[in-house]
């Protein structure tokens, strides 16, 4: 079954997208939110978000554990991850080693038996930021981007809410 | 007659790519500028733009009122707006509701008879801002795009003066 | 001999691509880098693109005189050329007219017999930068990209090491 990745910038209609592609396939759609609520403009976020999805779809929150979650919710309806960029973070912000993570869910995303939708976003495209930490956050993003879409099947890339087929 | 949403990033050939689609259409086209010639930098934009135009064109600067500026000068020629994301920092500045505004503009743009053109700018593909008024500001130009992409005919992405069709 | 374009954002898979292209011509190919070794930063990343490429290639550095290495290097293998973001930076430290540089390239690509693969950046899809200098690079750098775009035969725009066809 399908892994699809969905990229594009902030607002272009990525998960907008990501959420129709996921509700085509047959089956309970799963939602796993790599987002954790810890400020207020994040539960706003969240809770826009949900309502636009409706009732429709089994909610999880997983900020760091996308590879076991993948699995465990393997054999029913698609999983959509949204998104990678924020997972990323958390992975960062945990300590935890991304190519080694990204390494882990590439692994698993070519396991999977029902399908895969993930979101992720281009933070590569702006000015050349002056933080360092800045900098090496957009090329740690820029690189997992690019292991994803290796093992992806399709790569669309959103722009004003029209999908570009990238693969 | 179609409506035309060009968009990309700085200095990537959308506003002379938007002029030579205006031009393929019959009629005297309609410039309507949302910039205003509030210091330097801007008068010295506006004025190359204005240089490479020529004098083919009727001018106007409309910093807010684009909906009632299209129904003014429908009926003859393309007319091209150039650009959208002027435009909503020009509603923000005078507290205006881009929400409401980006409406009204859909629905004109949907009884206009004769051509429009819209130039429009990518501005959510670098790092996250630190500053939370430019993370508004990229969200609300983000959702802009949609709404007008999703009222348009044609959509194009342009890249080093080249047009990517996206609808 | 064609001359091929690869934009795209920070760590999008541009580099990997072009050498890809590079090395699909006969002959022993030449890496033109733009790049030099200043900091540890900059040390770290040529070190790593060398690891990547092997020694499968003649190495330049050449920070500004691109024309003269072009037409130096003809005849031969593809030169890959890494990259004008960079090149664009060195000729403005050097107080050098890009505008007249980037002409003098264009003309040295329009003679070249034997393929070039050139390499450059999307920096103008973020919010406006607050910095005037900032605002004044990513400008160069956009109206460079169009005119090398103007004279390649082919320009790819590459996302999460994916190539999208431009021209």
């Amino acid at each position: 079954m399908p892994i699809i990745l969905i990229t594009g910038g902030a607002r272009s209609g990525k998960s907008t997208r990501a959420e129709q592609r996921a509700l085509s396939f047959p089956g309970k759609p799963v939602y796993i939110a790599t987002a954790e609520a810890l400020d207020e403009e994040m539960r706003a976020r969240i809770a826009r978000h949900r309502a636009r999805r409706g009732n429709d779809w089994i909610e999880r929150e997983v900020p760091i554990e996308l590879a076991a979650a993948l699995d465990e919710s393997d054999g029913a309806g698609a999983r959509l991850v949204d998104c990678l960029t924020l997972w990323l973070s958390n992975l960062m912000h945990a300590q935890r080693d991304w190519r080694i993570e990204g390494d882990k869910l590439s692994a698993a995303l070519s396991r999977q038996r029902s399908p895969v939708v993930l979101v992720t976003n281009e933070v590569g495209l702006g000015i050349v930021p002056d933080n360092a930490l800045a900098r090496e956050f957009r090329d740690a993003a820029g690189l997992l981007n690019q292991v994803i879409a290796r093992v992806a099947d399709e790569v669309e890339f959103v722009v004003a809410g029209l999908p570009i087929r990238v693969k």
